[in-house]
């Protein structure tokens, strides 16, 4: 399939063609300049949700909730999660997919894991352009999982319209958390696996975290939930809607998502850019070679690079 | 302060200025660059230890026992505590730092927490040039601690000599973190918290996971601790230290260190690049009006500007 083909089958949305699309931009392959083109005029449409929160929590078991309540619903809806490769792991993140197998038939999902090493600037820069291709394909909701609680991570979540934090009881508390930044790019909290002991715990700490905080236009609700046993999500959802309301009325929804293309067009410019400066290192043994006798440091060595 | 003052103090061992300049590498400070060139020569000799791993697992306690470790075998030691800012925890993370009061007053021990958001690049290009302070500065070992887990902490632990997986009982399997890609920089891993249920487990998951990846030159050791009880804490010790030895005996060290250097510089003067690519973006409200209206796709107007 060229890209050409792949552009034309995502506007139709066609599934292998979404699903080729999404290989592109793993791949950073040398077509994913074209797809960009060809489908970017179409986005815009798509609610874009992200769930982010520590190993264990349950998000996936969550993803699959959000999904079965948009589908009640008559939406669409594409699930991206998003792992960085792992030589170890190929395996283990298809395993976590089976959990979603209930919809793996429905015309109307469309489900799949990313790896993102192979793409300049990893997760952080591949994410908005996958987000664009399920967007373009004609999704309704576009929910981002994100595997880790870090820097990245962050940024991920904070590329989507509602970032949902996840937490749950006993998986390190709120204050750890917070420490990896994450508190505040929540527009909602989630403390997921509520039926365990500690729940109320979870929340009264996120409770006094925001209280440290500035106030905010928007003040995140903290909602409980038992993905397991489908409680609260009927209450997530509607949170969801509240937030994009808001969003909209506010005409913030505007506002985020233009400072947050500028800000990916940065990245992927520096991205760019970095691949030509390790180029010329590597065709400059010479730099390295003071480099590492420390007759120039990184600092200088970057400055006469960026010349 | 000036800077020359900074660079002569770290070089003769000074605290103030020690601290001065890693609040330098903090703030992205203009005085940076001559900081960097005046220190470089002096650095190399600092072993380097990165503690990696989720909230909660216990590194801050572990970073204290072996702080003790090395106190007793009479060598000097630097704590580098890598926090991302938060509006939330500014004081959170000066209440964890209080954990290691007990060296607070030795002259041969310095403890950092280091806020990075203020670091073009963030941890990952900020945590380089404070360890080199740390390092010309003249202590023996230093130890570097994230607090997330995700990819940017990957990339920190990555940055050291001897990067440490902490893992605990109930804080989320192996197979969890492996997602978050942090197994394969393992070169020692411990289960801490280990007189809890639950630490043979991890160790089995670990073994597992380690038995899925490719053969590797250094085989990366299981250890199990419980740093509350400073038990295993002797034993760590002395993985360290073998590991130490193969890099060395293997010239992996070098190599090891080449390699990141350049990484380093590459991530440097991307950085630098982006700096500048927002600044003609902030110029060029054109080109962003033509962005949000869908006219110009991201990954066409970062070709532009990297041109």
């Amino acid at each position: 399939m060229d890209v050409e083909a792949v552009i034309a089958g995502v506007l139709a949305g066609d599934r292998r063609a979404v699903a080729r699309a999404i290989s592109l931009v793993e791949d950073d392959d040398p077509g994913l300049e074209a797809l960009s083109a060809g489908i970017y005029a179409q986005t815009g449409r798509a609610a874009t949700v992200g769930l982010t929160g520590a190993p264990g929590v349950g998000k996936s078991t969550l993803a699959t909730e959000l999904v079965r309540a948009e589908r009640e619903a008559d939406r669409s809806v594409a699930v991206l999660a998003i792992d960085p490769t792992s030589p170890y792991t190929g395996g283990a993140l298809l395993g976590d997919r089976v959990r979603m197998q209930e919809h793996a038939t429905d015309p109307g999902v469309f489900i799949r894991s990313m790896a993102t090493r192979g793409h300049l600037g990893g997760m952080a820069l591949a994410a908005p352009e996958a987000v664009r291709v399920l967007d373009a394909a004609g999704y309704d909701e576009v929910i981002v999982e994100t595997v880790g609680v870090g820097q990245a991570e962050v940024d991920v979540a904070a590329a989507t319209d509602t970032a949902i934090v996840v937490l749950a009881p006993g998986m390190g508390d709120a204050v750890q958390m917070a420490k990896a930044g994450i508190l505040e790019i929540a527009d909602i909290f989630v403390v997921n696996k509520s039926d365990r002991d500690g729940a109320g715990e979870v929340v009264r700490e996120i409770r006094q975290m925001l209280h440290l905080g500035a106030a905010r236009a928007w003040d995140p609700p903290i909602l409980q939930t038992s993905a397991l046993e489908h409680d609260g999500v009927a209450e997530l959802r509607a949170s969801i809607a509240e937030h994009r309301s808001y969003l909209q009325d506010s005409d913030e929804l505007r506002a985020k998502r233009r400072a947050r293309l500028l800000r990916e067009v940065e990245g992927l410019a520096a991205a760019r850019f970095r691949v030509r400066v390790a180029a010329a290192l590597a065709d400059d043994a010479a730099l390295a070679d003071e480099l590492e006798a420390r007759r120039i440091d990184p600092y200088r060595a970057a400055a006469m690079l960026t010349e």
